[in-house]
């Protein structure tokens, strides 16, 4: 900054300064990013943002190879429509060898089963399988094993670079040109709520589409993924179907046996000595975790406490219990009903958080870490308490890892809810027929015949046991009684291919 | 997933398919990144969260160690308490030779110089400079020169790697244990409004320490800066004088001079072409710039017209109008008195970005490209338009880059601001004493003797002309007309030292 007499002394000084310090010496042109039309206003200009493209030439543009990595996020459920339409558009456009790395699939996904024969997806990664894809690929069409991994595992392998994301196509219900996208902003065509397993593929692919049917002016405040996570913005007719986001896990109960599993499991909360106020609650989608949501919220009105936060999966039941003043703040990764969706736009304290925020084994303020109580729910249970949420008992893959691990393992309680058969079918075994979330992170599991208390929980089953309305059971004599009502199943005819590996929360493989 | 009779048998395979598939095999270890006793309850595991500790153990555990560089935000302005206080902790410590990459430095800051004489400090990157420390660098106290950056320029530079952060040490006004910070929750000690800057450095530094005053329990939302971009967490008894964050930049003008050339830049708005239905705007925080909002606020009333949103440095003027319902959306990078930064946690749309969100020249949707109208002022500006916002006539630093370079070189119309004289010196000048914004990213200039077309913008010219009320007049005259009034200023006594550079915001030396 010495003065000099003429701008070309200043310059030549500058320049020999530049090179004395090592500064990069480039002129200096104005702005690199968006070249414009001097003095155009800028809401005519945004319709021609430079990121705003077709699907195709969003494709071509983001340097997709064969052999690469794709993303996708499945916060429309079985409503997704931008897997089917992506990959349909991949295949047209001739590309093979593609690693499908969702963070679930769902019934919605069959054509996937097309692509597979084709070449174009070779490789899977996912939380969870179901319907025919589930089926198909359960009898083995898929070559290599599927790669099923929790939503905390899978974040964190992304945040690690274990699993590199090539390119993200994360639909989105709203966007502006630029790309800054938000899943719950109102009156447009969609909502799906947190686009919180979104914001970690955005954040870490090395290129991101946003595909949208909600188009609109910058600046889409308050937003989800920021502009500066966005490569390319392309409108579609239709992401999703908005009504199905309710449905794929989530079934509101009729059933009297899952009623009266909701009423043992709430009495047991309300006696474990961790319902007390300033408590932390995640619950799952089964339809007895959530009709036990409702059993809390009696007691807590009757004891005149409050929870500080509620985790998940957030559904219209805790959304209900936030707005009644029962539950401080909702920490939300994905809004699993229209009722949660709506309410991210409209309760200051429902949080939209990412993936790695909620579950990443490797973040000590990861949220998970810091719930007290989760109600799961479970397929199958074994006698070490290991529990199976993946596939049935007749070896058929029919559901997802979801955060069953990570919550199950980082809070301080965990109840898994799992009648004692369905049909013919032994739900507490001597083995789980596929392992999902280890023994020593399950401290109780509430069937209808009685509560088993893990050993490693001598606090709790002493907590418990002067409860007269508890009936506390060894899980091995559940074992025997579930044997006793529908008999030793059949063994299931397994082939010798692996068709799926389930990966540990922490990157190692579990089985 | 082939199901084996034996748990390990099940074991052998899964280690052999991991092994063929290149999976890691370590064992599953339950929760790497928290463990705790088994059952605690979390508000009472949050008390000992790993990342709670002293400022002197934080230090210790970033592994900070000589020649690296340390980083600060200036959100408390001249406020600040937290600049001195972990500069004299780390002197205390032993530290030597660290670079100081500030977001800006302000009069509070002037202990920094005795750092500099102790040998702590050897580097100095900063938007801005005022006061005694500004003063003692200006006459050359520092060895090597100081680099100056705009916001923009910095938050490119941290993105890029060009500036490395090895520790950031960042207050919050709150946060959680576990880190997640924000600046404008209410009923606590300090409020800073938005944390724009320091989510940059949160997201990019190696390792980070937040320092707040108002600790509280996770989960600590809405937040500005999340856990997992947080390293340590630092209970301190006062990070910043809240009063104070509406001062060193803004002063409310009461000035009859400041008030004539408001009214003439508010004329030049109106007629510009651009104050049309769906506008945006972003001002300085001159006195003149301010009262350009009233004037704006009473010609939108009367067309009856709205704009998008206002970007910047938030006023309690732009919050204003936002709640009349003239402003649609606020994007903030920086609070600029206490209104704004109340206003983030009352009003909806109003948004906190980062600063490579706001400014960077390298992201096709920061904020700047999207903005029509700017209102800046200037110290010095010079027949070809540059502008001076850095260093006085007088050759003193006293001022700061800010977000002027940024704002000018990417909006649709820049409006500089800068009265003729000032006491002894001229403002229109033959040639400005630094550097700071380019002419060519300078539109208008509006002086109490007229207003000044770049040559460049013939279009805007062409619409002033007809408007009788605006006395439009070549640039070449105003700087005559200075000098006549004022005379030849002496010329300034320099020394041969740089004592700094001004770096353009595509990271090219400037100045």
């Amino acid at each position: 900054m010495k003065c000099m007499s003429k701008i070309e002394d200043r310059k030549n000084l500058v320049e020999s300064f530049s090179k004395e310090n090592g500064f990069p010496i480039y002129p200096a042109n104005g702005n690199p990013a968006v070249r414009c039309k001097i003095g155009t206003p800028r809401k005519e200009l945004q319709k021609t943002s430079p990121k705003l493209v077709q699907l195709e030439e969003a494709i071509r543009l983001s340097g997709l190879k064969n052999g690469m990595t794709i993303s996708f996020h499945d916060h429309f459920r079985r409503g997704d429509k931008v897997v089917n339409l992506v990959l349909d558009k991949l295949g047209e456009m001739g590309f093979k060898d593609l690693h499908l790395a969702a963070s679930s699939l769902n019934t919605v996904h069959e054509p996937v089963i097309e692509h597979i024969k084709s070449g174009l997806i070779t490789r899977i990664t996912t939380s969870g399988l179901r319907g025919e894809l589930a089926d198909a690929i359960s009898h083995g069409i898929l070559e290599k094993p599927v790669v099923f991994r929790s939503h905390g595992g899978r974040a964190a392998s992304i945040v690690q670079d274990i699993i590199h994301i090539d390119v993200a196509f994360l639909s989105s219900p709203s966007s502006d040109p630029l790309g800054n996208a938000c899943g719950y902003r109102p009156d447009l065509k969609s909502i799906c709520g947190s686009l919180g397993y979104a914001k970690v593929d955005a954040h870490y692919a090395d290129k991101v589409v946003i595909l949208t049917d909600g188009l609109v002016p910058y600046p889409n405040t308050p937003f989800s993924i920021p502009e500066d996570d966005v490569d390319y913005v392309v409108e579609v007719d239709s992401i999703g179907d908005t009504t199905m986001i309710s449905s794929g896990a989530i079934r509101e109960t009729q059933n009297p046996r899952d009623l009266l599993l909701a009423q043992i499991a709430a009495n047991v909360l309300i006696n474990s000595g961790y319902l007390e106020d300033g408590f932390s609650i995640q619950t799952g989608t089964g339809g007895a975790s959530l009709a036990v949501v409702e059993l809390i919220r009696q007691n807590m009105i009757e004891k005149g406490i409050k929870a500080s936060f509620a985790l998940g999966g957030i559904t219209g039941h805790m959304v209900k219990l936030h707005e009644e003043g029962l539950i401080e703040r909702l920490i939300d990764v994905q809004s699993f009903d229209l009722v949660a969706a709506e309410s991210l736009n409209k309760n200051k304290f429902h949080q939209e958080i990412s993936a790695n925020e909620y579950a990443s084994a490797f973040q000590t303020g990861s949220a998970v870490h810091w719930v007290d109580l989760v109600i799961l729910s479970a397929l199958e249970v074994d006698v070490n308490f290991n529990v199976n949420v993946l596939v049935g008992s007749d070896g058929i893959i029919r559901g997802a890892v979801g955060g069953h691990p990570d919550t199950a393992s980082d809070s301080a309680m965990s109840i898994v809810i799992c009648p004692l058969v369905r049909g013919r079918f032994p739900c507490v075994r001597d083995e789980v027929t596929t392992l999902v979330t280890p023994g020593k992170a399950i401290d109780v599991i509430i069937t209808e015949y009685g509560v088993a208390v893990n050993p490693n929980r001598p606090d709790i089953a002493e907590r418990l046991k002067p409860v007269r309305t508890i009936k506390l059971v060894d899980i091995h004599d559940l074992q025997k009684k579930a044997l006793a009502i529908v008999g030793e199943p059949e063994p299931i005819p397994w082939g010798d291919k692996i068709v799926g590996v389930v990966m540990n929360r922490d990157g190692s493989v579990l089985d």
